[in-house]
């Protein structure tokens, strides 16, 4: 049985619908392709908001909360992309990514629970709380990456 | 008066202030990694909803109603990125992007406002409605790319 029908196996057993058909379309170049074209927007619409957060950039609540709206959906994406038949493609994902799952998972987890206090907390008007969770945002960024992605 | 002032000086008469911040940080090639990206993504996220409208792939109204969302996000993403100081840089937008500027915003309207229809149907249960919807969708889409993206 060769990996890529392991790799099916075990979708099917994960009943994961969705994943089985991206699975089973995707090659594993258009899943590299469309994680890091989550990841690149995710940095479009947070690095404004880090730069508020450190006073580099005008606070303006709006675009907070407009940009915490798409990093809710934005936080969704990347994440099915990771598939085991990715792990030979050419990108920063370090191998922990396919060994150490439950972490991975788990970073993953971290940063959606971040992003939905932002959005919550955007709406508030509260500026010193909107700027902390943005630091708190930052921190599980960094966190993944620091154990997931290579050094640049 | 260079270019990149007189962008600058544009961008302040419009008054938008999230577009003066991403353009004084973001380089040309940024913008069109950015817009590309959303491109990807969109077509992640739509591409499994064309295939049930087709019958190529199992109808699933949980995934419709989740992509349609993630979609009504996407489809704000791309068209700042469509900035003119990126008309030089290579892709596959055609000069109207710069040019027919009028059409070309009332397109992206037009696919925003059939999402925006894409997520109520979706909300509703009735298959053959989303499955026309959908196909409305993948029209508007085409009816862009038709006039202002290179043939592929």
């Amino acid at each position: 049985m060769n990996k890529r029908l392991l790799s099916l196996g075990l979708a099917l057993v994960l009943g994961a619908s969705y994943s089985l058909t991206a699975f089973a379309q995707a090659k594993p170049e258009t899943l590299v392709k469309q994680r890091q074209s989550a990841m690149t927007l995710q940095g479009k619409y947070f690095g404004p908001l880090n730069g508020m957060a450190q006073g580099k950039v005008p606070y303006d609540a709006n675009i907070v909360a407009r940009n915490a709206g798409f990093l809710d959906a934005l936080s969704k994406m990347p994440w099915d992309g990771f598939n085991p038949s990715t792990k030979d493609e050419k990108s920063a994902a370090l191998p922990a990514v396919y060994t150490d799952t439950a972490k991975f998972k788990e970073a993953q987890e971290k940063l959606q629970g971040e992003i939905g206090k932002l959005v919550a907390v955007s709406k508030g008007g509260d500026e010193a709380a909107v700027k902390a969770q943005i630091g708190a945002t930052n921190k599980a960024c960094g966190g993944c990456h620091e154990t997931f992605r290579e050094k640049r």
